[in-house]
């Protein structure tokens, strides 16, 4: 099994985690989150998101909350951005990053941004090199990469398209996004081969959903395809609003364990960011689905 | 990805799902979910377990479960068994296939079945050759061969060592179980390895629990190694008496989701056992574990 050395595992719980959680988590606590998992070893987060406070009033506090992080050299803050006035705040907060969305499915970022694809581009063209400008790396990230339920298998051709948009802003970071987690390991696998050979020099990173239980098995797959970087979040905090009881991003601690258990290294403490999300899940309130969360790192069953 | 054209999935739901349950499920209950499940396509069933009714209430009503099954020439009625008396039970009753259950870790076989695996082959000595002579199949298990909770990580050794005695007896037919859910992807691909380089004429099947929420990813190495023979239990039924909140098997409907969306033909109808599992979940009166049952097979999530 052909299996990188090292991975980064990039940290969005704070974003994409508490957007979808129906209460306001008090800004104390999501520096106190942030701050626990870059100490356990955590480099690189998607710590808050810069839009409309109206749109997402659990993260209207991001201000404070990127203000709040305790710095250090080799720490990467991200946060979403969707307009330039996003990047201002953000830039003002702070952060190292900005990261922004566009939708391989017309019909999904239509409902997601309010936008055609094209409309969403054209803004792309003012805001990415704003924030060039202020010295933020810029990330993009394709929703519904992997499929959308509206649309269906979306063609590598679409992705293909949005990468050289991307490129041609100067943006190197590119996320592939399972949105709907409609993902399977084998498209994930033949979406990377064609990115790769389209993009060589751009950076991938994979952010699976695991809303039908394959997030790990698609993390493997982009694993075995040499992508290092991959986005989770802690007891996979989140879900999705549209489907009752479904989970969202695949658990850090799960990811964490998987890896580390094949020999990859990941910088990151599973012991400290179990008793994080330990933590986490008395403070939001209702069981998170993360399974090590449960199950503990050695226990076991002992019925076959 | 090296992937398999067609794959066997063996429901194990009707036995570890329902040994699992707190409740005892009424025996038509029983007879309608297996019959359900031939229905929508599954060729072979663990439908039960000849064991002492003490130690597992749950399956009681082993006789009358095998002998309300709507039999057909392409399908194996497949039943656990433990010694003479169960095979003698199951061979009354009409099942097609046996099997016996012996694990890697001498701790983990006394807790399960209070003999030393010593005991344990020496009981197999005779329980096989009585099975094989009223022509049952034989099917042997090895349960924790990826790992222990007492006793950690299961040298390779100790698995060939079982497997040469089971060939030793005829056995051709022999499952990898992961019992306590601690195996990782490249851990199931070096065993597999193993296995086949040792004894390449036995026909392997992999049983994996989602303990930590692997099981797919631990599967799909599985198929990446040839193993065309998956077990699993629909909905994810099961569970663990001594982990609260813990998931037991990998869920059947997920597994038949990852598969057949990768082009892997399963012969398994999809929609079928997708209404099967939620009048399942309906009748043990709390929610299973598997996510196609909460997400559906098309639908998805808004926000990225």
């Amino acid at each position: 099994m052909n299996l990188p050395e090292q991975i980064q595992i990039r940290e969005v719980g704070p974003r994409d985690g508490l957007q979808a959680e129906p209460e306001f988590m008090a800004t104390e606590n999501k520096i106190a989150l942030i701050n626990q998992l870059f100490q356990a070893g955590f480099k690189m987060m998607e710590a808050t998101s810069f839009v409309n406070p109206k749109a997402i009033p659990q993260l209207r506090d991001a201000e404070q909350v990127v203000k709040g992080i305790n710095r250090s050299a080799e720490i990467t803050v991200s946060a979403l951005v969707g307009n330039i006035r996003g990047v201002k705040r953000a830039l003002m907060a702070g952060a190292d990053e900005v990261q922004v969305v566009i939708s391989a499915s017309e019909e999904h970022n239509r409902r997601n941004v309010n936008m055609s694809i094209r409309q969403s581009l054209i803004q792309l063209e003012e805001v990415v090199p704003q924030a060039q400008q202020s010295n933020l790396v810029v990330r993009a990230a394709i929703a519904t990469a992997f499929g959308c339920p509206f649309e269906g298998e979306i063609p590598l051709k679409k992705i293909l398209g949005l990468i050289n948009n991307f490129q041609q802003l100067g943006i190197k970071q590119v996320t592939l996004a399972d949105t709907a987690g409609l993902g399977d390991p084998l498209l994930v696998t033949k979406i990377i081969q064609g990115v790769r050979e389209g993009y060589p020099q751009i950076e991938l990173a994979l952010h699976f959903h695991d809303t039908r239980g394959l997030g790990l098995a698609n993390a493997l797959a982009g694993l075995q395809s040499g992508v290092t970087i991959l986005e989770a979040s802690l007891g996979g905090l989140g879900g999705c609003p549209f489907i009752p009881r479904a989970t969202g991003n695949i658990a850090t601690e799960d990811l964490v364990f998987m890896v580390e258990r094949m020999g990859i290294q990941t910088g990151i403490d599973l012991t400290k960011i179990l008793t994080t999300a330990r933590w986490l899940e008395n403070l939001v309130g209702h069981e998170l689905p993360g399974k090590v969360l449960k199950a503990g790192i050695s226990g076991g069953c002992f019925v076959d």
